[in-house]
């Protein structure tokens, strides 16, 4: 179904722009500030959204919302300095005196001496009604206008704090931030699903069909748009020892679920001199530690904003705090296997074979309820680059994190480092037909990283931020962690 | 030119794996930090690569680099026990005692007690020499091996730093991250210069013609990479006040300059309710001041990586400190006009044209070879969403950041905020045709913003990472400027 977008009616309304709402002069300060440092008696001015309004008699009461926190602040303003233009979603810039507030939901409050109407709100086909709330599913086709809902604010304050903790934790642990490409020639996963990328030729637009002039030469040879930063993380880890990568990533699997999106943004870390066991525990520890760092961050940075969607997510709390009060679970796959054989009403699984979603909330959920480190996979499923374990050369020392309400929100493991074993295991010819007769000729960098010397044996992994969101808040469906959703069929503005 | 990948010579030389250098059971230390806390006496860990090694009689000293920072550790060994495979570039995995350094050059020192080699080093057609410098043009041909470099490690710390910085300054004033979309159906500039990206239908791929099978149908609709994020960044503005993006960026000019890039990062900041000619001064400051709390940022956690590439750079320290001693210049179009007009040797401006780079670099030169704001452009050669001045309506609101050496690095204004008048200036139709009549359709959801109340004037700009990184560190070629570049007819690995 297509986004309809709201149509133009009620375009010519009067607005009201006023010249002197700029922060040069005045003491503009934010909602989030006032309420935390409480600077009584104190004149400011304050802009933001009326997102409450309370018209008694003498005095007007309004909540205002300038985007900067979950609460509101009061203003108290005469009735009779109330604006008429001013209604539900106005955009206001008001000045006045910071006063404890006497009424107890509040501690201080603005006493109003000058307001001014910057917008008047809500207009022609506003799609969300005053004092309503509306369900994701409707909010969700207008993706241009709900970041003015608290919801969706607050789940933006949330994605941006978990962003920054992602950021601070690799900071403090002294890795290294490397842009990966977008743009690239080799498809990492070998999965097929990639988006082709094509040069459009800008002066041949006035002959277009009605697809308009792509071509592909632009880079030469075909070009796609990544599905992971990994392979070129491993080579700069050959340099900086710890690295990673923060970086949006394409799926062009043709999904209409409420698990997939075609652009979605992952954090990805590689580390040299990784090896065996010993590396893999690394790794782990490397992996819960961050969720859980990050996870801790956000709750006492943003806590009103995740209480607020916890309000709505029954169960959600218990899950995110057993998985910061608790180690997560490990098992190996045939463990799993095992656990999975005596579930009632799942399809069985085969050993070698993939898990469905439905095993993976199962297996979480079995095993106390919380995240579930599951390493010693069959190597037949895992990516080419895979480290085979030394004591069983059937597995690979790879993980995939489970966790309760969501499924798989990470993976990774060891890189194979050993070149012979590597090439017997490159994946089959790509999409295309290069004009080299190797069809393997693109990936050839990623062999010399082994061949050349100085590289060493490197670990990593990714994490999916929204489905990292979807667990911590518990958001149902995941094109609502993120502003602008890209799925098949849909790409509205 | 194509870059040439190393060929698979000499690839089966045995390579020395050691199953004990991980990081669990010992104290593995990262170097940065063995140099800044100096914990003498203590037996620590050291994985990192040979960066010089000078053998006498007695003893081997090494210089050993783990990527951690632009200083190497000395280590100190019985030559007697250095390994047989030992070379440069090697990969090394050391455990013994710091100690203070009897030489000069060093504080301390690593006395090895024992050392592993986890991998022997340069092989084969391994590209760069040891203990040599190679040119830029040279290491560029090699970017999955050019990490290992001392001075493109270099590079990739303060790159990490100046991201590091630029998330930093938005936190600290209160803005949040928000990921606007690389996948796009409108093309902000109207340039023409984007890049199409289209569905490869994997299942077809065994019938495939030798561009394999692209198909247009994912979408419904042409989809793009986003030449910018400033149109969603103002629908997110109208709810949360102060956002900004940090994402990376795409053109499909065919350029094969030292200036551009296919594909390059930017960060761009929207803020609401900045209105005239106030507010545009409160946008200059915003931008005056990111870009000199960034710069401040980075010299002074990786001074010494600074110094490194300003030791070749001649003048950009220079440059550099009076861009954060002095108010950066600032000086309108008109004026700028004037200035040119007296500058001998150049290409004359017409009023209303726009200014080339060697104009750009004349007005920094000649305003005290500092960087230059400069405002109040014709409003007929600024994107259509640019605001006039209310004192002259030919002229915008807008703003271009020149710097010494490199040109323009930053660009923003004011958003025209009145509907008819946004829709008198709505760009041409686009390079396709929708199945929809009206051309303009891909921007209805932007004129939503002004169309629908609640949305207030708002303001913004955008930086280019790599071009302010090629100011701080004097880097001549933008393609040194990032791990993977891309241009015209390059996508190597």
């Amino acid at each position: 179904m297509a986004v309809k977008m709201v149509g133009l009616r009620g375009l010519m309304a009067t607005r009201h722009y006023c010249n002197n709402i700029n922060n040069i002069e005045r003491q503009v300060r934010r909602v989030v500030a006032l309420l935390r440092d409480q600077p009584l008696h104190q004149t400011v001015t304050v802009n933001g959204w009326v997102k409450g309004m309370r018209r008694h008699k003498e005095r007007t009461f309004l909540d205002i919302d300038d985007g900067s926190c979950y609460k509101k602040l009061q203003m108290v303003l005469k009735s009779d300095q109330r604006p008429a233009t001013l209604g539900y979603h106005s955009a206001v810039s008001a000045t006045g005196i910071l006063q404890p507030s006497t009424h107890p939901s509040q501690e201080v409050e603005l006493l109003v001496q000058q307001i001014q109407v910057v917008d008047v709100g809500m207009q022609g086909d506003y799609p969300f009604k005053a004092r309503q709330t509306h369900p994701p599913d409707y909010t969700r086709r207008f993706p241009h206008l709900r970041p003015r809902t608290n919801s969706f604010a607050s789940l933006l304050r949330v994605r941006s704090q978990m962003k920054a903790a992602i950021q601070h934790y690799f900071e403090r642990e002294g890795f290294i931030n490397v842009d990966t490409p977008i743009l690239t020639t080799n498809d990492c996963e070998g999965g097929g699903e990639v988006f082709m990328v094509q040069h459009l030729m800008a002066q041949q637009q006035s002959k277009g069909s009605s697809e308009g002039k792509a071509q592909n030469s632009y880079f030469k040879q075909p070009a796609y748009l990544t599905v992971s930063g990994q392979l070129h993380l491993e080579a700069v880890a050959n340099g900086l020892s710890k690295v990673y990568n923060f970086s949006p990533a394409f799926r062009s699997e043709n999904s209409q679920t409420r698990r997939h999106l075609a652009e979605f943004w992952m954090v990805e870390a590689e580390e040299a001199f990784l090896v065996g066991r010993e590396g893999m525990e690394a790794l782990l520890g490397r992996l819960e530690g961050l969720v859980k760092e990050v996870m801790t961050e956000v709750l006492e940075v943003t806590s009103e904003d995740v209480q607020a969607h916890w309000q709505r997510s029954q169960g959600t709390e218990e899950a995110v705090r057993r998985a910061l009060d608790k180690p997560f679970s490990r098992v190996s796959y045939a463990e799993a296997l095992d656990i999975l054989s005596g579930a009632p009403d799942l399809p069985p699984v085969s050993p070698g074979q993939d898990l469905a979603r439905e095993h993976e909330l199962y297996l979480t959920n079995s095993l106390g309820h919380r995240p579930v480190l599951l390493t010693d996979w069959p190597l037949t499923i895992k990516p080419f680059y895979m480290s085979a374990c030394e004591d069983d050369s059937s597995l690979a020392l790879a993980v995939d994190l489970l966790v309760p309400g969501v499924g798989e929100v990470a993976g990774g493991g060891l890189r194979e480092h050993h070149l012979p074993t590597l090439q017997g295991r490159l994946p089959p010819p790509q999409h295309h037909h290069n004009n080299n007769s190797d069809n393997n000729n693109s990936l050839q960098w990623y062999l010399d990283l082994r061949a050349l010397g100085g590289g060493v044996p490197t670990g990593g992994f990714g994490v999916g931020v929204e489905r990292l969101l979807q667990f911590l808040l518990g958001i149902h469906n995941i094109k609502d962690t993120l502003p602008f959703p890209r799925w098949a069929h849909h790409c509205p503005c």
